[in-house]
């Protein structure tokens, strides 16, 4: 059997793979699989390093599907290749339980590096692993040891394009000169809507041009232009490169080729027929691999195997000749942070005044730093508002990959995919900070953060109204229950400098992400919360301070700012001999994993009278007051005014609080 | 006096405004302003076609503040041209219920047109804007009468082309051409971190050529060039225009101009003193505006009246020749709807069979829009998913702005952004869809929406798990409940087709802004909901079929396509003897605003068994199960299965359903 052949047959395997899954599990999206199938083939088969005995290994090249709705071109190409991604699993697609769903979800032991399917957040992964590529090859590579040495491949859809996080994180990919990303832009000509001139006619070359990325054109359906363009972006240094990759949209149907039919549906099983007819495929058996396809695939195995073998051994001569480097190396990969890293938490003094739980944050991060040389992070454009800056260490830019301060910019959603990449790398803990209110702009990818359970941590500053003078745009209401709502998303909000600390011990050893909600005005530091914070943290919710009386009447419930204003109300209401318990509760889903008696301990269910107070949105806060209690909180937009100002309008003073626990004590 | 003289003092007088205005707040963003002066004295002295003793006129041209920072600049100017803005409000600036507060927030009355800060929405309003003026202008100009012919202006800062908005809005403006719009760029080279050098690099003027922008570049301290700059943009049609100004913040600071110090903060009382000095002004009195300055700034006012006066008098010759035309244009104008829509709205008949409620909705909104001219809308590149199209209507396109159906493309938050715009610029009934999932996309700009409380419609279909095949990235969970935290946000999740139309009938009528979500699968359409959506419906929740027992022992309480899965269990459970009643709750924040009594009607305090059934995130519901209910709910991420297998393995059955009812039966 020729060469030529078996190549074109590999390709078309492809193909008829992606019809034939979408076809059975009818439902999915063959016209992509079956467009960019030479473009995979030749990837795959003669540039991608990878051991797919091995899809671990640390100095793998990145493949990321970012048109993650072509998952079957993704499933195919491991299968393959030899993961372990069986026949089987491909006849599963898209069903319950199955290794195939419908989009890509981040599975290492499978070779899927991220979850994709929101249409540009792969895009903004890849710079993440790029960054993060960059970075470790200039803190450990020495000469003659490249431990970290590989590219990132994406293949990029028109969508991913239009979404705005591929405006932002390309133009940062840019800026740091990530020559280490390689994207393949499937330019089919056609959405969802039809073709892509009904909305989207902007010049994507000259547009990609201007981010100071190198971009080649070329017929994606002619093997030898792939080849020589991944040659050719090897060999330019200094940019990040776009291959404009000109397709149709399923290839090869000789009805649905060039149509938006074939984007989103499965082809029907005539036009299979007719495709597979065209493609001199055998129409008898679905899902037919001919042996010396795979066989040819197979070759990726030892020769990834080797591959992986040459890497180990420079590893074994880079652990000989520096093994300090190695250590950490090795200690990064595994995820463990150096031995007695939390000894480096401040531990903040009640008389030292009172703090910003922000400045807080600043001052535990930077100690942290010292001592864990794997953090790195930054913000969009913040750092002074955020104290999101590692003093005295390098901005990471092109010049200086080794520095451990981002630099974001004013690019909040780019910023959390690229943190998300960062983070499915491995190796790194990562940090991004905004306001709280702009949250919002990273929700989409602090989801996907919560869907792959990765640890990224969210250092959102200037968390409710008390911001003051910027007004309703700038002041977060709804955000923070909002957070708590994302599944897996653990959210803190802590009410001074030493759950501060103990919410940064948290983050750091928490195996999913973390959203960290922290003040813009001075708190004082609680002598009642010093020695309890730690546990109280982990355990979500406790009592700082009890009733002095002989009985609990009350209990005030608050969160971050509001702990200070309950404890100031409680004196108040013992004074009026309301026994009353202040709870301070930073974070919601760890107290509802604690044991029910330490639920009860903390909200005896006898005790009916209870009062939240948190400056945000009230709907919620019925899960821990219950039928009988009352939630001092905001349910409309904020304003512009100096926050005492507004703690005044809004209730937020401890005549208010006394006045509402009041009522609630007669109701 | 000569008049260079008093040019220069009338820009002056806008940087000294901004220093003593940030000063006396002792908050806020003066740098802005005083790079911005020139451009802004030049705009709206010798272009801006506005009536400050009109700031409604319909013809006058938009400003938009874009970046919403620099506000002073914005009330600087209303306060000079003649706006019912004081010197008293200027020294106001940021205090509690001023006309000045931190950021513009909308006022029409006051000359703001839309509420700006959060970054780049305000780049993505005005796109809306320009569509509005396009579309309307096809729709009702005629020769001889250009009713709607104004252009579109707007500030816009590095921030705003940083953010991914600004490329969704940017593109989608120069594939429309909409040469209405006429955008200053302040490339001041600073940002709040620093040089914007430290991130920000990409060649804009070329980034935005690549969309089918007309760019120029010009010193934006020159005032000659940059009235030749708006002329240039006037003449030149077929593409948006934007004019990269080079600016120094903070001009005329003789220690602070050119340096982030003069970003986010007051430039101090000394500096301040410094600059007075060099700009030869008074340093003795803070807010001085020379007689002569006020006198030159106010002949807008002269001049917008004989702009306006000529404008009516093209209308009322107008009303004359085109009174159908004209009618309709005052109609639209004051927000109106036609006499009698609401007899257009499809009666959906049980016997007709299942129906998703997004074909519902795809055939409301086509008989609505044969009856209402001026709703116009889209969908980000999902149409055929959302229900969105108008069937029969053409696209909105460069050569057809008359076209209703607007082809948003891959861009959620682009397409929010631009809602705004359309909605802010009155006349039109807008709408924009995607799915549920990727609301979260849209967020922060249904956020302004609700802080401007304008009428935007959003179609969010796709809205539970049971997208089934997609999985957990395309299963929204926890959005229907973080939505219904927005302040001012309607959210409405209706449970067949008939509460759908009603739920169209609301979205109509609501002054602000509302959110459908809208089930992917077919529901039955259920005579028990007929003859009560409406009301249901605009009452929030109501009861469906009651408990055929002579008693209540349980409350099913059920939005959306779980409140089919309520009455099928309903009947399960009064087998076994248990009184049961279903309440459909389609809009909680209009069941909170009724009457005590009429709530208390629907769910009586003396039933306290009540289970709520909502494919979505438990928390929030505990606010109408109470202390003794339960929730049957998702608070994990969805998988990639057919939904009627989801449907099983999450336990929305009748039997679990019945199961989870006994179980809080024998609590």
């Amino acid at each position: 059997m020729p060469q030529m052949d078996l190549e074109q047959r590999c390709i078309n395997t492809l193909r008829v793979l992606a019809m034939d899954g979408v076809q059975k599990a009818n439902s999915g999206h063959p016209g992509m699989p079956m467009g960019m199938a030479d473009v995979a083939y030749v990837l795959w088969t003669r540039h991608l390093r990878h051991n797919p005995h091995n899809p671990q290994w640390h100095n793998r090249d990145r493949f990321v599907l970012s048109a993650g709705h072509g998952s079957m071109l993704l499933y195919s190409l491991l299968h393959l290749t030899g993961y372990p991604i069986y026949l089987e699993d491909l006849k599963q697609f898209r069903q319950w339980d199955s290794k195939t769903p419908g989009h890509p979800e981040r599975e290492p032991e499978l070779g899927i590096e991220t979850t994709t399917g929101p249409l540009g957040q792969g895009f903004a992964n890849g710079v993440g692993m790029a960054i993060a590529q960059k970075h470790l090859a200039a803190r450990f590579n020495r000469d003659g040891y490249p431990i970290f040495d590989h590219y990132i491949y994406a293949i990029v859809s028109d969508g991913d394009l239009m979404e705005g996080i591929s405006h932002e994180a390309g133009s940062l990919a840019g800026h740091l000169g990530l020559d280490n990303l390689i994207y393949f832009y499937d330019d089919n000509e056609i959405s969802i809507e039809g073709a892509t001139e009904i909305t989207y006619t902007e010049d994507v070359p000259a547009r990609f041009r201007a981010y100071g990325w190198h971009v080649q054109e070329i017929d994606g359906h002619d093997t030898q232009a792939i080849d020589a363009a991944i040659q050719t972006a090897k060999a330019e240094k200094g940019k990040p490169h776009l291959i404009v990759c000109h397709t149709h949209i399923a290839f090869g149907s000789p009805n649905k080729q060039d149509s938006e039919k074939a984007h989103g549906s499965p082809l029907g099983e005539e036009e299979i027929r007719l495709t597979k007819e065209a493609l001199g495929w055998t129409t008898e058996e679905p899902f037919f691999v001919p042996d010396d396809v795979i066989a040819y695939y197979r070759l990726c195995i030892p020769k990834g195997e080797q591959l992986e073998a040459q890497w180990r051994e420079t590893m074994t001569n880079y652990e000989r000749e520096y093994p300090a480097e190695a250590k950490t190396c090795r200690r990064i990969w595994s995820g463990e942070l150096p031995a007695e890293w939390d000894e480096a938490l401040p531990d903040f003094r009640p008389d030292s005044g009172p703090m910003a739980t922000r400045s807080a944050s600043g001052k535990v991060l930077n100690a942290l730093a010292a001592v864990i040389p794997e953090l790195i992070g930054g913000s969009a454009d913040l750092a002074p508002s955020n104290n999101t800056y590692l003093n005295g260490l390098d901005d990471l830019q092109k010049d200086n990959y080794a520095g451990r301060n981002l630099r974001f910019g004013v690019r909040e959603i780019g910023m959390g995919g690229i943190l998300n990449g960062l983070a499915v790398y491995g190796g790194l803990k990562v940090y991004g900070g905004t306001f709280a209110v702009f949250s919002d702009y990273m929700r989409p990818t602090a989801r996907v953060a919560a869907i792959m359970n990765v640890p990224v941590i969210y250092v959102w500053t200037h968390d409710s109204i008390f911001v003051g003078e910027d007004g309703p745009t700038h002041e977060p209401v709804e955000q923070t229950m909002a957070l708590r709502m994302i599944p897996n998303l653990t959210v803190i909000r802590p009410a001074d400098a030493n759950e501060t600390a103990a919410a940064w011990k948290l983050a750091l050893e928490n195996q999913g992400p973390t959203a960290l909600l922290l003040t813009r005005q001075k708190l004082p530091i609680m002598p009642e919360i010093k020695t309890k914070a730690l546990e109280g943290v982990y355990r979500g919710a406790y009592v700082v301070r009890d009733s002095s009386l002989d009985r609990i009447d009350l209990i005030l419930i608050a969160t971050g700012s509001e702990v200070a204003l309950a404890l100031e109300s409680q004196e108040l209401l013992e004074q009026r001999r309301i026994g009353t318990r202040v709870v301070s509760m930073p974070c919601w889903n760890r107290f509802d994993e604690q044991p029910l008696f330490y639920k009860l301990s903390v909200l005896p269910n006898n005790v009916i009278k209870r009062l939240a107070i948190e400056a945000g949105t009230t709907l919620g806060w019925e899960r821990y007051v219950g039928s009988h209690g009352a939630v001092l909180g905001i349910d409309r937009f904020g304003a512009s005014a100096p926050y005492p100002v507004l703690q005044k309008e809004f209730g937020f003073t401890p005549e208010n609080v006394v006045h509402r626990a009041m009522k609630l004590m007669a109701e």
